[in-house]
């Protein structure tokens, strides 16, 4: 196979030699490899200004990130046999870290397959492909984790933003087998079904495990909230866990229906109830109420979506964590999360210190966590690591 | 009580209403209240340029840092009721966090104790007194301490060079009752045996503890190097989750006995190794025999203790990475921490990517680990967080 050329303008591979994987549209020497010569899903070879290939790349050429590095082997270029590889060295980091078969299998740039998350609910996989490339090798895609995991079942769910700007359609489809509309999975010795189909993303968000595991200590004989619950994520490992009693939040009827049946799974029905509605609207009810609670979560949807939304969206996170603060019993503590990409932890803790003062009380950060180590953190790409999440007490000003 | 009056400059409390807890010694009005009308230890009530009171702060007239907030009702003095309260405040958060009587108990600004540490080891308490204000009032301290706790011995270990700047004698003393030498302590489920009186610090490490019980799922079955090992904090615990080998590397002879006595504690002896001898040299002689390991855990003592030792701080530390690197097999984890607070953890991370490539190898970045809850972070204090921990998988470049 003889791919063609990509060429940089000078110096523009030190940033790539120095470990990151993204091509900018205008690092590329276009009167020497133009890239309106290039269709989105095509491959090349990357090579410097000076001629020295560097490895080969996925292309984009419409966008901004127009090129992604999928080697630095200028001769291993994205087919089966490099999917095969590269989802067995993914496979062996997870199979060393879990004892049961429910992980991201895949998170994209990190594990070298840019474009490409697979999340494994046992032999179930769900797969979502973020660009031309792979939509183009889907195939491959499929033969590969066919051949590595035996699944019984695989689901395309291609249906997020991030393909309209590759130019893709969005869809959701069985791939191969046989995929339910609720699938089983184990969390932190927690059951729960998601549902792959319907949910939201792949159904489920492995991403924040070891923030849930780290409930376990501050929720014994609490009385739990759960902002922004889904399926329950957070509020039903609370209840696992020993909580007195959980409160679960959302706006969708839907995920309160997962909430219920993943409760029920638990044998937790008892413990855990629900309220369907605007997270804001249900936070000034429930403090006209006068109801407290020991614990509360608030880990909402990703409030800054775009570097535009960071004004509107600190406020969002502002006016949600201090809600939440003002229904907290006198030593209580507040689990702050973030999926913001745009929203860096130190300014998180920022605007909680800045609500805990407003509202005269004292805040100890207690734990700092960030996304599960299935979800890998490429050291030279920022936007790679995105979980935050806070533990705070919120102690009397004294 | 009345105590005498410290007067800010006009905005000086913004800081101080934000949350931070300390005053800089140019931020007093010296022509209201001159700093040298105060002797170190004194404690004064501190007041906005306006006059309003904001507090009582502890006083060292002579440091950059001239006083800290002991609490922020002007009516509440550092005395033995005040230190009782907060010692109850410490101790309900250490109760909830933890099944074993084995942790930080205070931890100075962040538990609004500025100058008071204290470790305990069940029925032993360890304290360090960083500040004149605490060392006058150590009669206080000890009576609050004996008063919730009613430990069988306390041990002043008032060594620390931060009791230099405070013109404060260094001195260890048993302040109450009986002190071994060795004092048990448990820690994720293994026991230890610390030498409080002649060890490094209070003898034991706390902070690390979340992070080396995070090392569980990286060693079972495989051959582990603590490198700069004391007494074997890592390095037993690894043998505990199930490493088939720990070679534990340190300069110290002493701190090599404490890694035997440990390891024999836990019936480990056949597993766990040790080589005396300069760390860098060490790793060079392990080169040069072709030894190689699964895993290794590099946490060195602070090579950043002041801002000028930034540079070679840093250097020190890539090259401490790089040649631990240069030590792993094929799919190696390297555990990566640093106490020093002038390194700050993005900055760490940098190191190790360069250190990474230029060894042509990829990196990826599993988990990031801070101080445990015990050693809760001051939100408006960047200093009181300082223990960073990166576990990374180093793979071939391909």
């Amino acid at each position: 196979m003889t791919l063609p050329r990509l060429r940089l303008k000078a110096n523009a591979d030190r940033r790539l030699r120095a470990g990151h994987l993204w091509v900018y549209s205008n690092e590329v020497d276009v009167a020497a490899t133009p890239l309106n010569g290039f269709a989105a899903g095509d491959q090349a070879v990357l090579e410097a200004a000076g001629g020295k290939p560097l490895g080969v790349v996925a292309l984009s050429p419409n966008n901004l990130i127009c090129a992604r590095l999928l080697s630095r082997d200028a001769e291993l270029a994205l087919d089966k046999s490099l999917l095969v590889h590269r989802l067995n060295v993914a496979l062996s980091l997870r199979e060393r870290l879990f004892d049961t078969p429910f992980y991201r299998l895949v998170y994209g740039d990190a594990d070298l397959l840019p474009g490409l998350v697979v999340d494994r609910f046992g032999d179930i996989l769900v797969v979502q492909l973020a660009s031309a490339t792979m939509e183009r090798n889907k195939d491959a895609v499929l033969e590969a984790l066919l051949q590595v995991l035996k699944p019984r079942g695989v689901l395309w769910k291609n249906d997020s933003a991030a393909r309209d700007a590759e130019g893709l359609e969005r869809y959701v489809d069985v791939a191969h087998g046989d995929v339910p509309d609720w699938v089983a999975l184990e969390e932190n010795g927690v059951k729960f079904e998601a549902p792959v189909r319907d949910g939201q993303k792949t159904g489920w968000f492995y991403d924040h495990r070891m923030n849930r595991a780290r409930l376990a200590p501050y929720v014994k004989g609490k009385r739990v909230l759960d902002l922004f619950s889904y399926i329950g994520g957070w509020g039903i490992q609370a209840a696992a866990f020993g909580a007195s009693e959980v409160v679960c939040v959302d706006a969708s009827e839907f995920a309160l229906d997962g909430v219920e049946r993943n409760a029920a799974l638990n044998g937790l029905s008892e413990v855990v109830a629900s309220i369907e509605g605007d997270v804001f609207e249900a936070l000034r009810e429930l403090k006209a109420a006068e109801e407290r609670f020991d614990v509360v979560v608030a880990d909402p949807p990703a409030f800054i979506k775009r570097k535009k939304d960071l004004k509107n969206g600190e406020a969002a996170y502002r006016r949600l964590n201090e809600q939440a603060m003002r229904l907290l019993n006198k030593d209580g503590i507040l689990v702050s999360a973030s999926c913001s990409m745009h929203l860096p932890e130190d300014d998180l803790q920022g605007l909680l210190l800045g609500s805990a003062r407003h509202l005269d009380r004292t805040l100890q950060l207690l734990e700092r966590g960030g996304q599960g180590p299935d979800h890998p953190v490429h050291p030279a790409i920022p936007e790679t690591r995105y979980i935050k999440s806070l533990t705070c007490r919120l102690l009397p000003n004294a």
